[in-house]
């Protein structure tokens, strides 16, 4: 199979990749911010359980990485805003490979599970 | 765009599989079976950097994921092959996404990097 046989030798580019998306929390933050979400409070508010302290680490994360940029709106009170670059939203087939596969693949969380996110496709 | 709004809730079923993909070498373990790998000694050639320790904790999640199965082939000596299932090469698509992602977006490594794995595409 022609694919197989392209991932053969080592590519450190991909594997600083998968380090970089794999890093805890940092797949729902970018699923969330695929999904339209621009604000702190917003990212917050999606996803269930990360710190404050965390998300910001990430997000300081992604744009060293150029995935987003921080914009800084001069209102009262100041309003910030992250938004994905060309780089960040060219993350979305990952994205949906990933959400395909775990829709087939892991099983719905039965207990302690938000409304609606958890049937089957 | 339906692809983002689809992404508005938090899905602990794609949380969970990006942070088990996510964890570190996992990604790249992955890689290397996809392309064939069997045995623990290519795993541990085709991944340059990752320990025996690491590899062995790896197999064995993967294996209680059900992403892989371990064969014992009763040799002498014995011979212990590791085998993705379909659950396990279902993950292509997400390692191909990524790679694509990579390859577009990564610059390469220009230091201590094997040969021929890091031309561009």
């Amino acid at each position: 199979m022609a694919t197989e046989t392209s991932f053969a030798a080592f590519c450190p580019r991909y594997h600083r990749a998968v380090e970089l998306i794999g890093r805890r929390w940092s797949g729902a933050i970018l699923r969330a911010m695929l999904s339209g979400a621009h604000r702190f409070s917003q990212l917050s508010e999606l996803i269930p359980g990360v710190s404050d302290r965390l998300l910001s680490e990430r997000l300081k994360e992604f744009e060293a990485e150029g995935l987003l940029v921080r914009t800084v709106i001069a209102e009262t009170p100041v309003r910030i805003e992250y938004h994905l670059t060309e780089k960040g939203y060219a993350l979305l087939p990952v994205v949906e490979a990933l959400a395909t596969w775990a829709e087939a693949w892991i099983a719905p969380v039965t207990d302690d599970s938000p409304a609606g996110v958890l049937s089957l496709p």
